[in-house]
């Protein structure tokens, strides 16, 4: 098995509505590129993973506990276990990097959508 | 505390000549945004962290173990832990991030640059 995986030949997971996530999982965390539709919104929840991420295109508006903020590119964030969050992607959409440890597993229930091609690069 | 910071914001650290990472660090987990100059080299190392990444611009030759690409924009890796691996950036450098489980808490000993603008985005 190789040790490298284009991001276009990994499958997107349909976590919420509008959004997309084509992960890479390992032993001690998953890597997720995030895809949202404009206007996208995943609404507020928590997990006992902690995430860390940053934006790497368009924009989006992102709740973290009680601090709301509109962020775009190089924005980086970092959100400790069962903090709740929301993210509502911008009017171009909105790609992120979203990283957690330990993995999360429980997105081994989404079916894979179609291949196609990422919204980033 | 923010739970945001900007990449612009973030010391670099002179991990390696020419290269230099923009850490976030959690409990869990490090996200470096780590900035390759034109030719720069990572030797050959290896660590007890496993580490995942993702090419966000520019190229760079990358061997992990024993396998061997020329990757840009886009392209994952998962390098598990204790497994040696070596870069060498492209003649325009190149802009990675690197995610590490558990921190990479060695690199307290790096004392962090000036601030300066990052390469990306």
């Amino acid at each position: 098995m190789s040790a490298f995986e284009d991001l276009g030949e990994i499958q997107p997971l349909p976590i919420w509505e509008g959004i997309a996530a084509r992960a890479v999982v390992g032993e001690e965390m998953t890597m997720a590129i995030v895809e949202l539709e404009p206007g996208a919104v995943a609404a507020e929840h928590s997990h006992g993973n902690e995430q860390l991420g940053m934006v790497l295109t368009g924009r989006m508006t992102f709740r973290i506990g009680d601090e709301t903020r509109e962020i775009g590119p190089g924005m980086t964030y970092n959100i400790a276990a069962d903090v709740p969050h929301t993210a509502t992607a911008g009017p171009d959409g909105c790609v992120v990097m979203d990283i957690f440890a330990p993995p999360r597993h429980d997105w081994d229930r989404f079916q894979p959508g179609e291949p196609r091609a990422p919204r980033w690069p």
